[in-house]
């Protein structure tokens, strides 16, 4: 039997929200260690990878590994239907099943809904993501990433980012024009949420599709922060944290450098 | 001569909100005991059923009886044209008129307006609606029952509503899965407008068209407290009070139940 | 050389707002006085002028005349990629300059974007403006201007304006009916901003097109009072202040009067 049981529901509702742009469906592998998915995204682009610890959810028991391959449009409809502070409890027999249910309780108990939405036979392709030492490591705010991203996809649809001990700086140019944007790294902050760090061994320039960082920054609702981790020649890491419980990360390769950036 | 004024005008603008979307057009009866409506849906499948008190206005002169048809889309329009506290005033000449007039006034009487809308001739068909009693009321916040038909109207065309004495259950079925909402009835709540109550001389179940639920709704805005009242085979009455000075009833037969559900 | 840098930045975000409806591209006129624009709307129809002060600005120097045509899609874009509290420093290199560079400065200097715009070559035709002596010069709330645009434009397509001792009258007509809004001038007011005021040497009566007052009203985000001057066979003249920098004024011929209105 599968049964994951989350107080803090609303996290697996940005869960959905955060994936639903770039993969119609994918397959959630559940173990007694937690949940966690790999999928590329519905081009072959990029690659996204969620965990969800065991220890992180209020209830949970797999007594059998199981891949269950989900239609996330439709998952995002059913969390949808989940009020912000339901508890959510998810459940599945243990012999492949054909169907997942989602319970979703309000806090006093008088508002249950269930909903059952059946299973996908999907092929799951797990790619192995070698454990990276990477050559600069930024972290800043995710709101402020993500008005980066937003503001310079205007001009351009490549972002050159470059991490200095100096700070990052992206840059995009097209049509109207040029645009850069400097995020200095603080000294000392007083909110530890707005503090914009670098750690690197050397500095790095790369760039990258605008279009696939806009939708990566739809995570920017799971967490206040964000790091971006780089090396030459390897791809890009964007990584939130989900809440106590586990992460988001998303990779994409850096563009051949040519004329057009 | 008809003349109705209202202080609490943005009453008069929720009732076009609820009404704009099911009628394009309909006949007010003005008499001297207030200003009713009665007119099938425009695709003549559900009932709706205004009722407006002369008591609940602030000055109410009915000399005759009056049959206004009226452009229910163009009203909306003007009335969108009130503020949230402007006092309103309904107009209309004895005899035959062919217009009738809005006026706004703010409530410092610095900003009025007015408005003349031409009238329309409109078959007037009063449907004798018999008093019924229902086999089950249920009674609950309005932004709930708002919320479970549009969450349930996601997953199929027909919802499912079965009162029972433990509360009320809403059902959905549809390609992407099954969805099942219960409020169970409060025991003692605080807060009264929060309460889900049943009273019933036997359990019902009865299947609608979502469609029709959702367009019911727009009158979420008027009250905090809706009712449904059901019976085998007789429409179902869904209902919301108008402030002190009235109500509106929209009326729904069920589906004949097939294998679609 | 030419740098232009005001603190109090999202008043440049607000002006280009009041332009980019109207016009698509114009000339912005740099000397050692300050900033103005003067353009014709794209349609030709309407004139917009805008006047910023030297000592409005906290550092502003400009060495020479400097026509800078600028397409204002591209400038209303880049503008918005400024924060509200952004420190918004515009510069252009001396002689004949192809572009001009916009730096936005976050209040702590951690954060520092800079976009560089292209040029364009455009045709400068300055229309002499007449200074009038306007028969009625009436003020009010830009919100409630804007309100009362916006309410009648949706009954017919031109608004009449008529200016007496008592106050202003708008009314228009269409197929849905007539309407009119009276503002009455205020004897005395606590709020000065909420006071409607007329100075007026004859009563004006005028009638002007809803669409391009509706453009107008773009400006309400730049003061929450406006001033309309009118005077028989003459444009009107909206008006509002940009902070305490200079003005936005838009000038619009009144209809000649034919049996529509």
């Amino acid at each position: 039997m599968f049964e994951a049981r989350l107080v803090q529901g609303n996290l697996l509702k940005k869960v959905l929200e955060s994936l639903k742009d770039l993969l119609s469906e994918a397959t959630w592998d559940a173990a007694d260690s937690g949940i966690t998915l790999q999928a590329m995204d519905n081009s072959h682009v990029s690659l996204v990878s969620v965990s969800l610890r065991a220890e992180g959810f209020d209830k949970f028991r797999c007594d059998r590994q199981l891949s269950l391959g989900m239609n996330l449009t439709s998952m995002a409809k059913i969390l949808k239907c989940a009020s912000n502070n339901d508890v959510i409890t998810l459940k599945a027999q243990d012999m492949s099943p054909d169907s997942v249910s989602f319970v979703f309780e309000s806090p006093n108990g008088d508002h249950v809904s269930d909903y059952e939405m059946k299973l996908m036979n999907l092929d799951a392709e797990h790619l192995g993501i070698p454990d990276t030492d990477y050559a600069a490591v930024a972290r800043m705010p995710s709101t402020e990433f993500s008005r980066v991203v937003k503001d310079l996809s205007q001009f351009g649809e490549s972002l050159l980012i470059c991490v200095t001990k100096e700070g990052v700086k992206f840059s995009s140019a097209g049509d109207i024009g040029v645009g850069n944007i400097k995020l200095a790294q603080t000294a000392s902050v007083d909110k530890e949420d707005e503090a914009v760090s670098v750690e690197m061994q050397e500095p790095v320039s790369l760039t990258f599709a605008c279009n696939y960082l806009n939708m990566f920054t739809k995570a920017t609702c799971l967490s206040p922060r964000v790091t971006l981790s780089m090396s030459p020649d390897v791809p890009l890491v964007v990584e939130y944290a989900i809440g106590d419980i586990g992460h988001i990360r998303y990779y994409l390769a850096p563009k051949i450098e040519d004329d057009d950036s």
